[in-house]
């Protein structure tokens, strides 16, 4: 079948032909959708992050996934169901306490694998097997966008850990800022922007897709060339929650002087290596004396993908045709990993059975043994 | 009356005569009893922090006070009542909306008050005028220690902020680092240390009194000078939650790498001016990739207050011994404001009337209009 991934050594995509899985006892067959393209798919690609499964010296990349049950083989699923597969798998030693516990969002870097990105073939092929416990069904009107959930998933979980962190007293951010307009910003900006007054940095000059995507949410652009990240609070206004998603690595600093008391920041990239000096006690002054909070955040749990679910759904129909810039067919995926200022959100897609579902009535099949409703083609 | 306070531009606490305060409606008249002695009060003494109270040109010392109602003057509490004031007062402009959601502990500076440091007189003299909302009763057995529930209300703050932050997953401290052998770490180690292997960082020989305090409680002492915060984690072990009470700034972001992943830095210190170059990197990445989080944290609410007489009456009677080296009549003010390695935790007394309750039997009304017990002399 096939894949597209990266052998060790190489900085670059490839088209290869890997064996069709079959599925394991206790595991699913799923024929894969669309595979979103992102930052992290980048990093991997230049070598940066991430590792090839132990014993391979390539990587199938992809963890943005949609995929369709093609064969239950057993599980509690049903064929045809609509499948977005978690990032997270146990390391070759076996399921830790992170597992168990059901948060392998939490786990540190060396006792998880991640599909696509370290030690574990992503999902970036025609089918990958799975247990049903790896797989958040969704409704099969949801698939065309499926491979958002993913990416929605990481904002959630840190939305939730931000409002955690301020839970022991009244507090509710009406003023947020976006660090980043890239597709992780614009996604969290599409999220907030109803229910905040949003700010979204960049460095782009107008006329530009992005600064209009910002600007039709209802959310300011800030060009961070004019206004600082440390520059905010001044040039407009202090802000309750800062979300970092550029990766820059004085941001994870600085954002604590744009954060209004009681404010939080959300760091969720990751950055390159960099020393630099800092005004320390200002920073530290900062965190306490206006009871500041900073929270780091990776990856996400189940529960997150399925709020996600719900936070696609209220996107306006105008934001995902705006957003995803490219969807491009398995053969000529080269095209989901072309860069440009025209670029936003890309996808590989390597099965369309939806659009039978757009064109025609959905045949909606009642299944008596679980009770739940399920659509196939 | 007699009351201990710094004037503007000396940096040595006296010993003044002022008028002793009449209560205006809705205010009880307080009798002080003891009043602590902390760092903030040397910041303050030293001019590095606080002000005066508006139009005044000395400000009167002590924010950890325990007293006795002297004259209830109509209000809900009664003659005899043992009270612990709460430090924040509403700015002159009146009652924001921190103060109106009965949350004046997360104002920023500049939008209240503090007694006996910021803009407003503390309760280092023989009587205080108070409103019932700033005051917490407490049993009159508490009242000699009564003087440590503000600086354990901090503590309970900052532990009520670190669990909430980590309260969207299954989440609890089994390791906790302390930075700091000053009073404030002491009381932390002596909180936590019957839940949790506890570590106290610091930079004493021994023999030293408080690191028989930290070992007594079962702690270890770690002696800085040969493994700092950025060596726990390899000399030790990594720990959940790391208290920064020294206030050096570096230890703000030097914490992140004693924590353990999912762990929480809780800052409390107040840095001096300092400016120094980080691996900011390897602070960002640490932060996201294993989902830490610090918090700042300064002052507290009453519920705190409440935790704090719960935690205080838990500790072991010898710790309150060995801990409270000093305790001056207001005469001998200057006792407790000395320093060196035999001091560590001083009050300065204004009245002893519990000596009564200790040698003879308490004689203990019952307020018919209340139906609360209250205790008198």
């Amino acid at each position: 079948m096939k894949a597209v991934g990266v052998k060790d050594g190489s900085n670059r995509p490839e088209l290869m032909q890997i064996p069709q899985p079959t599925p394991s006892e206790g595991e699913a067959l799923i024929r894969t959708l669309r595979v979103g393209v992102d930052g992290t798919d980048r990093e991997v690609i230049a070598g940066n992050y991430g590792a090839s499964p132990r014993g391979q010296d390539r990587l199938i990349l992809g963890h943005e996934a949609v995929g369709m049950v093609e064969d239950p083989n057993g599980t509690t699923l049903n064929s045809g169901d609509v499948v977005v597969p978690t990032v997270r798998r146990p390391p070759p030693e076996g399921a830790n306490e992170y597992f168990q516990r059901g948060h392998p969002d939490m786990a540190p870097p060396e006792m998880t694998l991640e599909c696509g990105i370290n030690g574990a073939d992503g999902f970036m092929c025609e089918y990958f097997t799975s247990q049903p416990e790896y797989l958040v069904e969704i409704a099969a009107e949801t698939a065309r966008r499926g491979f958002l959930i993913e990416p929605v998933s990481v904002l959630e979980k840190a939305l939730e850990l931000a409002l955690s962190s301020r839970s022991s007293f009244q507090w509710s951010p009406e003023t947020i800022l976006v660090l980043g307009n890239g597709s992780l910003g614009l996604l969290t900006v599409s999220m907030l922007a109803d229910s905040a007054d949003v700010y979204c940095l960049g460095r782009r000059d107008r006329p530009d897709p992005t600064v209009d995507i910002i600007e039709r949410l209802g959310a300011v652009y800030v060009d961070s060339r004019e206004t600082p990240v440390t520059e905010m609070a001044a040039g407009y206004e202090p802000t309750d929650l800062v979300f970092e998603a550029t990766g820059y690595a004085k941001h994870a600093l600085q954002c604590v002087e744009a954060l209004a008391p009681t404010g939080v920041g959300v760091l969720l990239g990751v950055p390159e290596p960099t020393r630099f000096e800092i005004d320390g006690a200002r920073f530290h002054k900062e965190m306490v004396l206006n009871n500041k909070a900073l929270i780091g955040s990776v990856n996400a749990g189940k529960q997150h993908f399925d709020a996600a679910v719900d936070t696609i759904e209220s996107f306006p129909p105008w934001f995902l045709d705006a957003f995803v810039t490219t969807v491009a067919p398995v053969e000529s995926f080269h095209d989901a990993f072309a860069t440009g200022d025209d670029v936003i959100k890309t996808a590989v897609e390597f099965d369309s059975v939806w659009t039978d579902w757009l064109t025609q009535p959905l045949r909606v099949i009642s299944s008596g043994s679980t009770g739940d409703t399920t659509v196939r083609q």
